[in-house]
C-alpha cells in the first residue's frame, strides 16, 4: 500500500549507465512503509484513497542530507569561542563551557540543532556528545534519523565507558529504526590504548561501530609520532578499532602511510569531512583526494556549532568542492557530479548505510527533501546540478520527509515547536556563557 | 526635517575609543534627505507628522553591503561554465556565450542581479560590463547605488573606448547621485599600453576613476614578466592608471614588489577581493594580509555569477575570513572585527566613498539594512558580531534602505517585480545558452 506520493517532482537520481547523478523531469515518487516503492514518470502511479499526495511541481527532489559528524547540542554555546587557537579553543573555551552542561541543556540544544538541520534539509546526523539519552529523546520527537554515540574520555574511567555501552545497547534500533548507536571514545590522544581496546570489546559484543576523532591535525599526528612513534591512525589500527565499522572525524592529519591501514579487506572505515571547522581553526584539510583514490568513503559534516557556527550541510558541500579545486589549483577536479556523490552516497557509506540511504531508488529509505529553485539566486536555472552545489541555501529547502513521514512542509516544521525551543534555550544563556578556565572537563595536550 | 526613523534597532557602529565595530542596543536612527541625521537611544528622536517609522525592534542595523567588483548581468548565464580551467572558462565558455548578448539581455540580467543583491542586503555594486546604458536604467529602477563602467578591450579600438567615456560622462551623478561612473578597460593583458594611456586621459579629463582587472593570477604575472619584464601592476603604474583612483579586481598575482607602486603619496588604489571565484577557478588568493599591512584598501566582491555563482556578499565575507585563517594556518588572524571592517569601511574605501558609505554615523548616506537574527541558525545569540560573519544568510536580511528610501521591507521588494524579471530572463534561456567557441568576443592569451 502506497502511503505517500510526491507528484510531478524532478528527482536527483543515479543514472545507471554512467553511475552519475542526473535530474529527471516530472516524475512521481511513491512511498510505502517508510521506503521508496517506485519512481515513475508522473501520472503512472496510483495510490489508494488513503494515499497522501505532496505536490512536487517544479521542485528538485533529492536524498535527505547526511551530517556525518556533529556535536549538535553545542549550538547552545554558539559564538562563544571565536578567533582563538585550537588549544585555547579547547582549554580556555569549549571544555570549561561544557562544565556548565546539564542533561536538560542537551535536550533543548539537540532540539534546536535538529530543527535547524530540518530547515536545511539534513535528515540524518551522526552525533557525538554527552547525556545522549536526552539527545535520543529529542531525535524521537523530531522524527529525524541519527547515529548516536555517548562521548567518553579515558580520564572518565571504565565505569563511564561501560555506561556509554549501556546507552548504545538501550537505544539501538529505537524510534522505528531511525536511531542507531555507536561507541564514541573521544580521540586517541584522550583515550589510552587499553581504553580503546575495551571500547572495541564493547563494540564487538554489541555488534556496533565506533565514531572517534582522530588525526584532527597534522600537528596531532606529529606529536603522536614524537611521543610514541605511531600515528593516531596507527593507534586505531593497533588497538583493533578498525575491526569494527569506524567513522573517523576530520583526519586532516592522515598521512599517506596511514591509508593502507584503513583499507584492509573486510574493513569499513569512513572519514567525516567538516571543512568550515578546519578553515576556522586553521587545522589544514582532510586529504579528500587521496582517500577517494583509495576508495575510502568520505562524507560531509558540520562538526559542532561552536566551530562551524551552524549546521548547514549545503555550506559543507560548497566548501568541500571549492577547497578541493583551490588546494589543487585546478578547477577541473572535484566536479559537480563528484561533489554531489560525496554529499549523498559518500556520506551514507561513511555511516555504513549506503544500501539504504543516500539515493532516491526503490527499496531505499524514504528520506527525501524537496528543493525550491525558483529563487532569484538560482534563476535562470540552466544547470540544476550546478545550482545544488554552488547556489543552494538552507532557505531553499521546501519540504522534508524522513522514514516516509513529513517533518517539514512548505518550510513549516511539523514535529517541533520552534518558538518554544528558542525560548527554552534563551532562558539559560547567562549560565551557559559562564566560563572558568580551571573548571574544564578535559585538557587538550595531544 | 526627518523623513524616516528606524526605531528600537540594534545598530552596528564604530566605537570611537577602539575604532572597532560594536552593537548598540535599542537605538533609533533618523534619516533626512537621504542621509543619516542622528542615532540616539530609542525614544529621544521625534519626527513630524510626515515622518515614516520602521519598527526595527530586535533587528541588527548595519551599513548596506557593498559589492566592489561584479559583472551583474552575467547572471543570465548562471551555471553555464562549470569545472573548467580559467583559459577554457574564457575561450570556450564565457566569451563565446557573450557573443549572444543583446542590450535587452543586459537590462533584464541587471535587474535580476540587482533584485538578488537587494534580497541579500547589497546596496552598492561596482559593475563592469557591456551595454551599460541599460544597466544604468536598471539601477535607476531598482533604487540602489552603483559605480558603473562600460567594459572595453583594446581590440575594440579607440572609437569604442571613446564611447565608453561618453557613457561615463552621460551617467555620472545620475539617479539623485546614486550612480557614479568610471572608465573600465578590461585588463593589461587585453589592453595595450597606449590604450591604457588613452583611458587615463579620458579619466583625467572627466575626473573619474578606473576599474580594471589586473594580476588576476600568479600565472598572469609570471607571463607578463616573461613577455615584457614587468608585472601587470607595474604596467598600470607605468601607463599612469594609478594617477587616477583605481579599483583593481582580484590581484591574486600581486607580488610584494608591486605594493610600493600602489601606495605612493596621493594615490587611491583599492583591491576588490572575490574569494569564491578564486577557489572555483583555482586562481590562488589576493594577498589580503600584505595589502592591509600596506594600508591598501581591500573590499569584498562577488565577481560575475558565472564563476561565483551568486551575488552573495555574506558568503564573500565568510570565505574571506575563513581563508585568511586557513592560509595562515592561524585561527587568530582576520578576527571578526577585522573581517567586518573589510566588509564595511574597507569596501567603501575601495570605491573611494569611505567618507559617505560603509558606516552608520550622522552625515553618512542612509544605505542601511536590517538583519533578523531570530532564525534557528543564530540562536541563542550570544555574540551578534560572530553571527554576522559566520551564520548570516541573505534570507536573514529583512529590510533594505538606499539613499533614505526603502527598497525592500519585510523581504518584499518594493521597487522591482521579481516574477516579471524571472519570466523575462527565462524567455531567452535557449538562445543565451547557445555556444559556438569560434564566435568569441575576445581571446584569453595573457
Amino acid at each position: 500500500m502506497v502511503d505517500l506520493i510526491i507528484s510531478h517532482c524532478n528527482p536527483l537520481v543515479i543514472e545507471a549507465e554512467t553511475d552519475a547523478p542526473v535530474v529527471w523531469r516530472d516524475y512521481d515518487i511513491a512511498i510505502a512503509a517508510g521506503k521508496i516503492s517506485a519512481i515513475e514518470p508522473a501520472g503512472r502511479l496510483a495510490g489508494s484513497a488513503k494515499t497522501a499526495v505532496i505536490d512536487g511541481r517544479g521542485m528538485l527532489a533529492m536524498p535527505g542530507l547526511i551530517n556525518t559528524h556533529a556535536h549538535v547540542p553545542m549550538c547552545i554555546f554558539r559564538g562563544l569561542a571565536e578567533d582563538v587557537s585550537l588549544e585555547r579553543w579547547f582549554n580556555e573555551f569549549m571544555w570549561p563551557l561544557e562544565s556548565n552542561l546539564t542533561e536538560t541543556d542537551v535536550y533543548w540544544g539537540m532540539l534546536l540543532g535538529l530543527a535547524e538541520m530540518i530547515e536545511g534539509g539534513v535528515t540524518t546526523v551522526a552525533d557525538h556528545y554527552f547525556f545522549m539519552d536526552r539527545a535520543g529523546q529529542a531525535v524521537v520527537e523530531a522524527g529525524t534519523r541519527a547515529v548516536l554515540g555517548w562521548a567518553v574520555f579515558g580520564s572518565n574511567g571504565r565505569p563511564a565507558l561501560d555506561k556509554t555501552a549501556e546507552f548504545a545497547a538501550r537505544w539501538q534500533g529505537r524510534a522505528d529504526g531511525r536511531i542507531t548507536t555507536v561507541m564514541a571514545p573521544h580521540a586517541p590522544y584522550t583515550c589510552d590504548d587499553d581504553f580503546l581496546r575495551a571500547t572495541v570489546a564493547h563494540a564487538k559484543r554489541l555488534k556496533l561501530g565506533i565514531h572517534i576523532h582522530a588525526a584532527e591535525t597534522l600537528g596531532q599526528t606529529e606529536m603522536s609520532l614524537k611521543k610514541r612513534s605511531i600515528t593516531p591512525i596507527g593507534v586505531l589500527a593497533q588497538t583493533g578499532v578498525f575491526e569494527v565499522p569506524t567513522i573517523i572525524a576530520h583526519g586532516c592529519g592522515i598521512l599517506p602511510e596511514d591509508i593502507p591501514l584503513m583499507t584492509r579487506p573486510g574493513m569499513r572505515v569512513g572519514v567525516a569531512h567538516a571543512p568550515k571547522t578546519y578553515l576556522k581553526l586553521g587545522m589544514g584539510l582532510t586529504p579528500v583526494a587521496a582517500l577517494q583514490q583509495a576508495e575510502i568513503p568520505v562524507g560531509l559534516a558540520t562538526d559542532g556549532p561552536v566551530s562551524n557556527n551552524t549546521l548547514n550541510i549545503f555550506e559543507s558541500l560548497r566548501l568541500m568542492a571549492l577547497l578541493q579545486k583551490h588546494e589543487a589549483r585546478n578547477p577541473e577536479v572535484m566536479t559537480i557530479p563528484q561533489a554531489l556523490d560525496i554529499a549523498t552516497r559518500g556520506s551514507a557509506a561513511v555511516l555504513g548505510m549506503a544500501d539504504r540511504l543516500g539515493q532516491l531508488a526503490p527499496g531505499y529509505l524514504a528520506d527525501i527533501i524537496l528543493i525550491d529553485m525558483s529563487g532569484l539566486h538560482h534563476q535562470p536555472l540552466h544547470r540544476p546540478l550546478a545550482g545544488l552545489v554552488y547556489n543552494t541555501r538552507p532557505g531553499d529547502v521546501h519540504t522534508v520527509i524522513v522514514n516516509g513521514k513529513v517533518v517539514m512542509e512548505n518550510r513549516r516544521l511539523l514535529t517541533l515547536d520552534k518558538g518554544e525551543i528558542i525560548r527554552q534555550v534563551g532562558l539559560n544563556m547567562t549560565r551557559l556563557a559562564r566560563r572558568v578556565p580551571e573548571n574544564r572537563i578535559q585538557l587538550y595536550n595531544p
